[in-house]
């Protein structure tokens, strides 16, 4: 993807520079923020949105949050320190369900612990570090995971995703959309149904549009054609993202992706989640304690700017569902795929991607299952 | 439901007069159609949608296409008829998928051959009475569907639907709201999650409008919430409509249905079709020979007035889709219900219920499945 989702302008102090995902396709926009207050609003509007992408976001927000700091007295640490966590603990709050977010928090404010000793200004440059770490990890981690998924796609696939876990909720490249892309560059030809996502159109507004602009063939469908689009258009696998996977691979994940992996083993269309590792809390044990965001009616009463539903009519509007492990046919991730995941294989898998590397992590599969 | 869908208004020369759901729920407005072309435009572009009320629809229509004829000679019947036939065959093209259309239309112009005798006036005053007649009998189905499908429904159900199958698609009533709107009736408490419908919001616009206007506690979500419902909100039953069944019980019915009949099946909640047994196709074997509407990209890529989708994508925009029998636990019609339906079980049902009513044709069930 040719198309920077977020970055960091200047040097101390800087902006971040996001594109503005609530005016795509549209519109192609992108503002520069420069306190953790705007940053912190424009994860909670969405126009950042897709948990890597939120978690680098974050990460330059707390560095938002500091970079004006001027300590009264030159050896004043503690003051600052007050400051970064009081930046930290409004960013984490903005959005409860993608892990990512309090994954980048946590690791920001691990790099301050450790720099805690050294100079203000030290400790600034030290967080920018490790946020520009992040978003570089984030790129190099997405190329991963399209080299491990490369093998799920081949040659005349039609794969389908909901909502977008392309390069857009991320650094670049993407997680679901990362073994396209890396199939469409390694020459092979294929298509993409694309849930549009209610309410919000993620995939409408975002994953068709970045599809496009990759030149990958795409259909835009409702989200209540899937189950038609696979018995009748040879879907051959379901590619999608993750906001939080639980120790046994439970996966929270867009509203609606629970019900495309019951359609999914239904058709016997193997059904793929592609993460980074960052994005397990193995402080869960299954997917029923993950937090889920309900967001306000009026996205799904006016959601196109007009009255769709009647007056004051009662909505439930959860923005996240859980797929349970047993639906999961894989986990691609940037140290290779899980296979029927579930709390052994995930702790293994994890355990050996933590070790030292001396062998390769994973072996590439040549076909789907 | 107090608000009628459909109505004959004067006598003849007379007009239709039809609520037009375009405009629902902002605004309740009724249009008066005075030919068969106003008609027919008012079927296609949905302002009288739902497989029913299209074959009233339909029937007024062609009152209104044959009304204004007056022969050159006395006793020109040719003339009439042609005029006639054109008439029907414009209306049987507006859409193609619901049965009901051309059962309409096909028992008026039988109609038309017992009286092709008498004069033109008369003729004209039959096909009028047959157009009532229809409109009359399907309302008496309605009723005899809520009847047979109130077992279904016990006190504290909750239920889920898609699309609209209420009084708004019918004479008045409804087919798949018809159980519910007798379960409330009868005293019993109930509430029902609405599939909003995508592209054509009719479970948001439509649905939970009607079901707002008889107290019926209902709440709206995404089509892509309905996995989530199944599994958190204790869904007991689903409850759709039906545009045309085939032999073996193949029902097509509004895009989406199929993957709701796939995750009711998931989480073991039963899904009941209701329409009138004049939705059955016996012509047609199985489902796949159902022919499906696919309309026009716009609905999706622009649905609600303004661009949600990038320039240009491709769209797939099937209107329906066909659930096998297979995941049918019942077809409730003004006759019984047909419990797992299958060729063999459709065919003795429609034979018992066509044969003198000497017995009654159902047991109504105490329980629901």
């Amino acid at each position: 993807m040719a198309v920077a989702t977020i970055d960091w302008k200047g040097d101390l102090p800087g902006r971040a520079v996001i594109l503005d995902q609530t005016l795509l396709p549209t519109r192609v926009e992108w503002i520069e923020l420069s306190t953790a207050e705007q940053m912190r609003e424009a994860i909670k509007s969405l126009r950042v949105r897709g948990a890597p992408a939120i978690g680098i976001a974050a990460a330059y927000g707390l560095v938002l949050g500091v970079q004006g700091f001027e300590p009264d007295e030159p050896g004043d640490r503690t003051a600052f320190a007050r400051v970064a966590a009081r930046a930290s603990d409004e960013l984490r709050s903005s959005r409860p369900t993608a892990v990512n977010l309090a994954w980048a928090l946590d690791r920001m404010n691990r790099r301050l612990g450790r720099e805690a000793k050294l100079t203000v200004a030290h400790q600034k440059r030290a967080l920018l570090a490790e946020a520009r770490a992040i978003h570089a990890e984030d790129l190099a981690t997405c190329r991963a995971i399209g080299r491990h998924g490369l093998a799920l796609v081949p040659d005349g696939s039609v794969a389908l995703t909901h909502c977008n876990a392309g390069g857009l909720a991320t650094a670049g490249y993407g997680t679901a959309l990362a073994p396209l892309f890396a199939a469409k560059e390694a020459g092979r030809k294929l298509s993409v149904f694309v849930d549009e996502t209610r309410p919000l159109l993620q995939g409408s507004r975002l994953t068709a549009w970045e599809l496009g602009q990759a030149g990958i063939d795409a259909t835009l469908i409702c989200d209540d054609m899937a189950a038609a689009a696979m018995r009748e258009k040879r879907v051959g696998l379901v590619l999608v993202g993750a906001d939080r996977i639980a120790a046994n691979g439970d996966t929270a994940n867009k509203i609606g992706t629970y019900g495309v992996a019951i359609l999914a083993r239904h058709h016997g269309v193997p059904f793929y989640v592609a993460a980074p590792t960052s994005t397990f809390d193995l402080k869960l044990a299954d997917g029923s304690r993950i937090p889920i965001e309900e967001r306000s009616s009026e996205e799904i009463t006016h959601g196109f700017g007009r009255a769709t539903a009647p007056e004051g009519v009662k909505v439930w509007n959860p923005a996240f569902d859980v797929t349970p492990h047993e639906l999961i046919t894989g986990i691609v991730t940037e140290h290779g795929v899980i296979e029927r995941p579930d709390a052994t294989r995930v702790a293994e898998f994890l355990a050996q991607s933590a070790a030292p590397r001396t062998t390769p992590r994973s072996t590439p599969r040549e076909e789907s299952a």
